[in-house]
């Protein structure tokens, strides 16, 4: 008799027909004889709509602690409304606010870190035979306001819960049926991974996969929470995010997936002086202006000076080139350029700890499809390279071809 | 400087332009130098379309836990964006759930008694000079369930916040300007009162008068808070509702008011025993079938019989008709008949306990209208009468003018 938090999003729970094929999949579980613990979030469309009448009201700076309080019924409709789902097939379940379980946030309103997750009456439930059913996304802070982990911040309640919990697995059930070897939109070919380490599933979700929270995917990793990612529409096993444990299946898998991000957008400043703390220098205000910097790559300098190079999303490029051209005095007299049509393709996996060949085999393939590479930039599990990003697509097939991650129609050699 | 507690109901909070309209009267108020706790209602529609999905869901018995769980998320999102709106307007402000308030209640899930409230934090935020912005119609039970009181009660849980607080006044604003001696859509010359007593205000709530929950009046008698029913969109000094404190003023309005009730049913039983126990073995099984008995009257009997007649809601007529016929040999084999087009017409005023005669010239108005009365029940300080519904416009004006209530063109006498 295993335990399972099961989390369920928006898109999942959009609609009263949607909250009802929820509770069925849970009545299900309960049926098989396993105990589950529900989270969910505000049904689809529910979140925009209360943002919407907040911006009205508050157009300039929307008060945070009131935003809390308005974004949190979101959820607590859809705990109320998937409780009573439950009930109607018998299957007892209880409703639980993020104030109610007691799940304590730092008092960062709209941003809230857990701090810790009080299981008790939760415990109760479950050994009464009862599935609790309790709001994602949302908390109490020591004062008892209600905070909000921010948007996405259900597969973080999630998590949480199952580490605080103990459960045998955290199933996040999304609209998708698993994490791919890459984009299906973008290759066709694209396989369902059926196991992929955390670390990985970092990787992939950090450059693009919007599958998960990364932060969700940390926590995780943190505690060793098993992490299963399904459909929430169609049966299938979907893909289990877990330590590598089993050393020789998952050798195999040298390359576990491609990832991509589309909208970058590359900056560099050429001929700035090569001296201690240069980068702070130019990284601290760009980071002062809320621009989130990725990829950052310094080569070896010469005579004294050095070119310096990141990239930012392609929405951040305009303020990113204007304010480091007022700055371009103060930094030495580098000269400021870049390019907003780039994008970022990775390839990912723990295999290259132990397979040496895999960033030169990446660049040959690319090479032969006949694509420049801007920017390179290596991590014990992934390489990544920064290309036109009329490319993009081209790359994303050559390399799912040249690491065989495709399903079928590969040879069976 | 007084304190004040008001309320605000779904239609005066009914969208984001309403919502900055009370935030602009609320700040007057505080510009005013006076202190203000403002108690709100759910968006007007809000809680019609979280019940039709509830129903959808559960359409035989909706679980009453979750129902509350739902509903008060309405109110939690007009504190939430009323608050935002004072502090756009550099009004400070907090808002506040009945749980974080603690509005203690008891357990009865949809129809919750107010027990106990805490006031340390509101008094806080009002020290602070910040306007505590509380939902109304929700509490928390001892285990921290959320609960509800119940269709309307947000304004019982202004007084109940008035009476906590010991505010100068309680005033609810609605979408009408005060308390009128009958209704004007039937009387246009009626008046609006400057002021009633909470008895007569209970006898015109009772008797049609929509204006206030007959709850919240008696909570309001109860605590002595004085209550003032306002428009929340225009100017005005409203009706004033208190204990008559002022003899003088309070005796020269003999009658305060006519009140009706259209939609009534009349039925009667002729020939019971005239026995102990006669009236319960009537009225309890209609009781037990939910269904609101109003006026009862029995008459003197002879021959050890006697004839037994009340009223209902003209909706519950046919099952009673049908429930007493099919029980007509237990009691004694009475005949039952009924009226279902028949309506009440009532004279409200404290000032009837001094003066006699009050009834008679009632009588002999609607005599000389042409209107036979069918019934007569009277209470201190009300005479209520049942007549033919097709006289009720008719019977009102008459008694308008035999208590000389209206506004302009009375004699000036």
């Amino acid at each position: 008799m295993a335990l399972y938090v099961m989390k369920y999003g928006g898109t999942s729970v959009g609609s009263v027909e949607r909250i009802r094929r929820v509770a069925d999949q849970v009545a299900a579980v309960r049926a098989g004889g396993d105990d589950a613990v529900i989270v969910v979030s505000a049904m689809s469309g529910e979140t925009n709509r209360l943002v919407a009448m907040a911006r009205e009201i508050m157009p300039a700076t929307v008060d945070t602690r009131e935003l809390d309080v308005l974004l949190s019924t979101g959820e607590q409709v859809t705990i109320a409304l998937l409780s009573m789902a439950l009930k109607a097939l018998n299957c007892d379940a209880r409703s639980w606010t993020g104030a109610q379980v007691r799940v304590l946030t730092d008092a960062a309103h709209s941003k809230a870190r857990i701090v810790d997750i009080n299981t008790d009456r939760l415990r109760a439930d479950i050994e009464a035979g009862c599935v609790p059913v309790v709001a994602g996304f949302q908390g109490v802070d020591e004062q008892g306001n209600i905070t909000t982990l921010g948007r996405g911040g259900s597969d973080t309640s999630a998590v949480a819960l199952a580490a605080a919990l103990g459960a045998d697995e955290c199933r996040i059930y999304t609209d998708v049926d698993g994490v791919y070897t890459t984009d299906p939109r973008v290759e066709s070919r694209a396989r369902r991974l059926d196991r992929i380490t955390f670390e990985e599933m970092l990787e992939m979700a950090s450059l693009g996969s919007k599958v998960l929270q990364i932060r969700a995917v940390e926590f995780a990793g943190n505690y060793n929470v098993p992490l299963r990612v399904l459909s929430s529409f169609e049966p299938g096993p979907g893909t289990l995010i877990t330590y590598d444990t089993e050393e020789d299946e998952m050798e195999q898998a040298v390359v576990s997936g491609i990832a991509f991000a589309r909208d970058e957008a590359q900056v560099t400043i050429t001929g700035v002086p090569d001296r201690p703390g240069i980068a702070y220098a130019i990284l601290g205000p760009i980071s002062d202006l809320n621009i989130v910097v990725d990829m950052i790559i310094q080569n070896v300098g010469a005579d004294g000076l050095t070119d310096f190079t990141f990239t930012v999303n392609r929405d951040d490029y305009a303020r990113v080139i204007e304010h480091l051209r007022s700055q371009s005095s103060e930094l030495g007299g580098g000269s400021v350029s870049g390019d907003d049509r780039v994008a970022k393709l990775s390839v990912v996996g723990v295999g290259m700890r132990s397979h040496a060949g895999i960033a030169s085999r990446m660049f040959r393939a690319l090479s032969e499809a006949g694509i420049n590479l801007r920017l390179i930039s290596t991590s014990e599990i992934k390489v990544s390279v920064v290309i036109d990003e009329k490319y993009l697509e081209l790359g994303v097939r050559s390399l799912h071809e040249e690491f065989e991650l495709a399903n079928a129609s590969v040879d069976p050699d």
